[in-house]
């Protein structure tokens, strides 16, 4: 899901889901910045290996992001969707790059968006847009965008 | 347009443009990598200020680049595509930097590339992928990604 600052503050909007249960139960949560295009599909569609994660003060990361933040959550609940605001309590980057747009990897993105969508609601369209999206995989992305479209096809098609 | 690498080999394909008769005249080509959405709009439509550009052994880059690439070029010609060869000579990596996905930045740079498209073809499938790309940035991007794109439809509609 994707952080919106408005005014200096962070907000995510969460539909209901189990992400809003865990919020709920224990309000922290941890933006990880990762730049593994399979890594952005498995843990948008899938589960993350335990063993991916390290432990920071008791709440986990990832340990081969770029950078993380930890950060203490108010929810305001909504029937479908609720808002979280995201108080940013402790931080760590872990190495900085110089990176040139690739059109492969933002490609995958969107079809991870897409392929949320799809897993859900199972309608034509998000299959389309994955299409699409995967057409500019196969022309712009590299080796990395390519595996990352064949475990997102394999994951829609074999939820976990 | 985007590099390829093939074997450890870096290639760009060049329709027949200002660009083609460019190198074909000085055999040399600069990649900037930059994060600057209004600046990538520009570049792709229009022409960025000389004064933003300083010269590196009589080439220019741009100053404010995150880090750029001079290429020798060899240039293999077709009647409407080359395939341009780029062998880097020099290259300088100013600034570093950790990015988070930003969906917004991403599809200013597929309305980029649409916008290409359509100021020579004029056709509307062109349009509509701009204004699909549209829906995302003003959804996901921030300030300097909706400048972007009011300066995108600018450049389509009035072609300096």
């Amino acid at each position: 899901m994707g952080i919106h600052r408005e005014g200096g503050r962070l907000f995510v909007r969460i539909f209901n889901s189990g992400t809003l249960t865990n919020i709920l139960e224990n309000p922290k949560a941890a933006a990880n910045i990762v730049d593994d295009p399979a890594l952005l599909v498995k843990s948008a569609l899938s589960d993350v290996e335990p063993e991916r994660f390290k432990f920071i003060g008791g709440f986990p990361v990832l340990k081969q992001a770029l950078g993380w933040v930890i950060f203490d959550c108010t929810c305001r609940r909504g029937e479908n969707i609720s808002v979280v605001e995201l108080s940013p309590v402790r931080g760590k980057i872990n190495r900085k790059a110089i990176k040139p747009v690739n059109r492969g990897f933002n490609a995958v993105i969107e079809a991870t968006v897409h392929a949320t969508r799809y897993v859900g609601l199972k309608e034509q369209e998000y299959l389309s847009k994955i299409e699409y999206s995967n057409t500019i995989v196969q022309k712009c992305g590299g080796a990395r965008e390519k595996e990352a479209m064949r475990l997102l096809y394999e994951l829609i098609r074999y939820p976990e």
